[in-house]
């Protein structure tokens, strides 16, 4: 879990990974003490003095955590060792005053809310940045027909702005999630020993009151120390952002194959290029957003999986969360940032996305034609014949040479309706696009605020 | 995934199942067809009389599940069969009105919708049961003393009050997170084949804030057919709501243990009892619902895991999408509903507390003394030298003929500051409690607007 | 968990469902029974002709399954319910002599492990069918050239026969798995109410073994009733089945995509097919196998996260693998089966293969001349030079009248060493697929022995 | 992913979490190309000399893994960094060949390979250390009754050897999956770019041969460069070995509760005790034994999730295995760690165990004395009736002054058939053992051969 590795420029990219590094554990851990210091101080439990001394002191980088990290095996958690060293080095006046009324667990889980908050912070950004190119490509793109694909088959035309709408739809979602974590639910936990403060006699509820003032996290109603419906939901939150960058980076890919080349990456030299290949640009971006992306819902099992805290103090599920939510944050940070660099890099191909749409030779608008049939006849034609003739005429294009369209004009009842020229224009795929532009003008309004 | 089974009484307990079954998905399937006939009409898309004839039809109890489970094979999906039937079944001058611009995913995730919406429904009804249930006991037992257990060892004393108003702490976040499921992310998907809702002409978006109104769900932005994040948060709350059970459920287990006997269940007969061991209670309701609950965070991680839908339709992740949904909604509604059982069985034996805590010779209560000690001392013993002379008292206590409260007064320096008596006082548990009382009362009034 | 369902033609297909069904589970609880009767006969424990009367009551058409399930809530599990009901069927003098030393989890756990190994056998079957048919497409297909593709990037080609040959590696494994657990690891479970078979007095051992042999289980070292080990094998294989079909179906509806087009699926009228759109041809059996894979991840999490039994009768994780391991075997038996339709559905398409392959204009084969290029000079050009050279042409072959050969022959080093004809000749895909036959008949003739 | 961090101590202890470090990593990286010169210069592909200067430079500790990590970003993995350095680090003339006919894959796949090899075969050390440990405890507690529990309430006796004898039941599957993969599973992966070895001209296969042998790995039949149940396989063997930890940490963090104390953890000072609770042993190897294996069923989701490599060359599936399979690899080295620590401090205690044993005055052993009831009657007495006397006895044992036995002797119909002296007898825990002892010999026998 520290701060570098083989691994990380590609798994643990972007601000996230430092931010919830060791470092930033023991950065988070010490602010807990040193705010709990000068709460207590604020209700008269330590001396103001005492509080300046302890505060001073709460500087990550004069700690070893290397040091820490090995003492941390006697009670098996680092907040041991660490108050223990902090004690040291504040002065003997002080020493006496540090982690007063608190446990080695509330350390720990206010150090997680903490590191949690600003991870989402950092995510937040990267998050909102996606979520601004995505707006633009679809304020752009709006016009820009491509073929709808269903089971990985076409189907009828979208447009590539509805597509990004839809892109941007996922990831307004995880804003709106990580908002409510941070505003409601990442809290303070101060319960002592117990959850009581007893050792605080009558100043518990004040310190507590304090402390999350502070440290700007939300006042709980109780201790939670074995209620974690707040790792629960972070971790809810976290896997759906996940979702939202799975969903996009495996479309990128998708629309980025060889055969379809409708988006591509363009990358600095050495980004997914090939020399011997210059057809060749790996989406690598997107690839690794995708891997870092399906971290999530094993790590969500597991932090959902240790759920169930025993008594006031758990016999194993505690200790059970740290590297699942650590490594979701980090995972989640990477996937994010990684979307992020896809999304700068791409390339989008509108000539591409209209050359797949005519592979078919118009059969993807077999179905509009229909329709007009039936509107033209004013309810003369049903749906059942107007589907079978256009369907019919549809096996008979590719041996006709005007292709479907000829097709289409020779059936007698559908010429009736239809002049050839009508039909051309219905098999134009940008008239039968529906609300598209609608649907993508109501995803930019929704997304405006959140911007 | 059909209505009774051989482990359905054990499994799938309580009104939940039910509402996830086959009959209902069905009926919420041609809830579907009916509103979107209604809708239609509404927007002088199909003739009103078409509407009412569709909304005659749709009544699941006509229609024969097994047959649509059948011809589901072909396309993969049962909409399609159920809209042929449902159209066998309208007059024929309705039968080419019936299913107007919707696709098979429209019908199946609008379904989902309205499956999850009564079945959190239902689940919100003993959840809320459960919570009044921890309410009234974490009131009855305010002042109920027991030993706090840490890695299941014991530590200083709580209240089965305060335990009670934790438990109800992780009910009420889950009770949250379900209410705003419910208000705000549980909407109709309506797109057509690509999300276009082109073969609606013009209409589709009036069509769709019909369908929204008729059905009580969200409308959605856009169509989410391959953007899951209601899905995937979906999934979280329902994690979220297990994980809260399930802590329940171990600490009821814990509590239960023939050497501990500090709850029971008193079901009715045959319920746990043995006829040869008059002692044994097993706590059924509890295990069971930590089965339940149990399931919950692999079926979470398939729902998240299924995020990346691909284009306009998944090949194969929306399928992955029904099993799993529906096993969470029974998995969280049995968990929930043996739960309530467990809580109304609950038999609560305060002098089993009261005897478990007596076990360790008030050696829980010895950091009381020494923070006593201190505050009598008025700071002339330090924090260190209160500890070590209480520990070295507690080291004592074993040999000394009255026990702790001897050997604590024995002590020269702790005997000059504190009389036996108030050592003694000190020594018993109701006076070391801290805030348990005030974080009760938080508790309550924080329950009070849910209940 | 019972026999048909709304969505089970879809997510329960094959053979498997029926074998894993509610009267699957009756009738292998009664196989227990019945076995141990006959056992506990051998044995001399109980009368020869009880042992008779109670195996002629030992078939399930005879119980009432929803009764079960509904009477299972009283103890929390169905067996005491069918004990009690199988005790009420044999004649009186037999009545005694039912399940005698054996507790509820003794029959559940060894009908666990009967129902396993039936729905493994059939389960077998399916996966030797799909394994038959790739080996004869891999026999075949062994000289039809096709893209390889890297990060879904056309790559160097490779042959469909390869590709049908790795697939069969992965179905091979699989076999290998299942056949392991059925030979060594399914085992009847009997150790009375805490494992040590008290109740038998010193007979235990022995109607043990009898047991394994009547039942045609295998004999454990001990009672595994909180020795979970098996039942995380099981899940272990079954989840790298699932794993198997994953990536067959994956592949194959990514090359059925309409822009590839490589293979479809040719199923039955009415199977994935469109009217309207002729080109359409959903691969509607690769999707649900896809669909039904992707259920195991987290069926197999939930099965290894209820390992903890506790002591010697769980307290919760007994009850919660029941329903997860069902679903796990029928999920598999579901994605076999698919794999199979699909695989029997499935048309290969050399032409497009190839048609494909020559998107890029050779490109994908310049690594090819290049290292002929190092061959022909004997090493006068070294890697750095010949691939900088074939590259530089790449770079100019869509400028040039004759493509890339023209251009690689237009080069004065490469053409000093290369004729245009040994060009042309290198950028024939057959001549550059390397080990591809050989691999592909080291596949059949690993396969052989398990076909 | 580096060596040591704030949580490492705890979470990732033992030997192999060094093994499966960035350093072993990055030196079984260049293990893969030194092996490939070597095995390139055996087939004649390169020079001797070549091989010999190529297998000089691959010494992890002269490469920088900070540099690499930061580099792998622009293909998205290491390898292509090392190569290029290893490249630049071996003479000139050598330098061609370097990484011949290999891509990124064969490298990390074959790393990934050896690093588990490795990681395993340390694994395996811990794991048979524990299995001594408990061979050792269940001979010499073969007579120490203890109360058997079955959903956490007392049951009849067992001893605290089958205990034993059943937690080393999980371990030895456990070592059987290791060395079933250590001797069959752990293959090279070798294939070039698309699994042809075409750039090998006609001597991949020779060159594949020579890299396993000289690895000390087996040879696939096929490269499995998208064929991954050789990851699937390895992640279940670990979950199934995690979950026998978690078995055996959650028993003995049950036993060591305060309130039953037949177990404790005695550390060294420091480890798990209170200075001011003397009584408090926290269970604290055993607590981080459990957290440890707590991690694993999340990660085999997450590894089973990725089978679904895309035909040649996965677009982000790869990737996804990195981090999963190193980190279950270390929680398992981490989790039989702890379990060793926790086994070697293990103080049994059968004066507790025995004291817990009558608590519940000899109802444990009623039914013992129902079957010698039914024995001594010759049938006279039937079951029903046995059981029946017997629970009325217990019924009123409570008030009868000499307890349970009195009450038993009694009975008129009990007291003709048996003594008071043999009614006491039977009521002795260890004279209700049945084939306790056969069956931890049993134990003791099948695992002889695999200590």
């Amino acid at each position: 879990m520290s701060e570098t590795g083989l691994f990380d420029g590609v798994l643990a990219a972007g601000p996230v990974a430092e931010l919830v590094g060791d470092r930033a554990w023991v950065q988070a851990m010490l602010d807990f003490e040193g705010a709990l210091a000068r709460a207590c101080a604020e209700a008269g439990v330590i001396p103001e003095r005492a509080a300046e001394a302890i505060e001073r002191c709460c500087r990550a980088e004069e700690f070893d955590i290397g040091a820490l990290g090995a003492d941390a095996v006697g009670i098996g958690n680092p907040a041991g060792p660490l108050v223990r060293r902090l004690t040291a080095r504040v002065d003997p006046e002080a020493a006496g005053y540090v982690h007063v009324g608190a446990t080695s667990q509330d350390v720990i889980d206010t150090a997680a809310m903490l590191v949690t908050g600003r991870a989402l912070a950092a995510l937040r950004v990267d998050l909102q940045d996606c979520a601004a190119l995505l707006a633009r490509l679809a304020e752009e793109h709006a016009g820009t027909v491509m073929p709808g694909r269903s089971l990985l088959q076409q189907a009828p035309p979208v447009t590539f702005g509805l597509t990004a709408a839809g892109w941007l739809g996922g990831l307004a979602a995880a804003l709106d999630g990580i908002d409510r974590l941070r505003a409601q639910r990442l809290a303070v936990q101060f319960g002592g020993a117990v959850g009581t403060l007893a050792s605080l006699r009558g100043n518990g509820i004040q310190v507590l009151g304090s402390l999350a003032r502070i440290l700007d996290l939300a006042e709980p109603v109780l201790p939670w120390h074995t209620e974690r419906s707040r790792i629960a939901e972070t971790a809810g939150v976290l896997g759906q952002a996940c979702g939202a960058v799975a969903k996009i980076a495996r479309d990128i890919t998708l629309l980025a194959q060889t055969e379809l080349a409708e988006v591509s990456e363009q990358g600095p030299p050495g980004s997914g290029g090939s020399s011997t290949m210059p057809h060749k640009r790996n989406p690598v971006a997107a690839v690794l957003a995708a891997a870092a992306a399906a971290q999530a819902p094993g790590l969500v099992a597991t932090l959902l999986g240790a759920a169930a805290h025993e008594h006031q103090r758990a016999a194993g599920s505690w200790h059970a969360e740290w590297r699942p939510l650590t490594e979701l944050l980090r995972s989640t940070g990477s996937a994010v940032h990684w979307l992020r660099i896809s999304l700068e890099r791409l390339e989008v191909r509108p000539h591409r996305m209209r050359g797949n749409l005519d592979l078919t030779g118009g059969q993807l608008l077999a179905e509009h034609v229909a329709i007009e049939l039936m509107a033209a006849s004013h309810g003369e034609i049903g749906r059942q014949e107007a589907s079978d003739r256009v369907a019919a005429c549809c096996g008979r294009a590719e041996s006709t040479a005007g292709g479907l369209a000829d097709a289409l004009a020779a059936d007698p009842v559908i010429g009736e309706f239809l002049s050839r020229d009508r039909i051309a224009a219905h098999l134009a795929p940008a008239t039968y696009l529906g609300s598209a532009e609608a649907f993508i003008d109501r995803a930019l309004t929704h997304w405006q605020p959140r911007s």
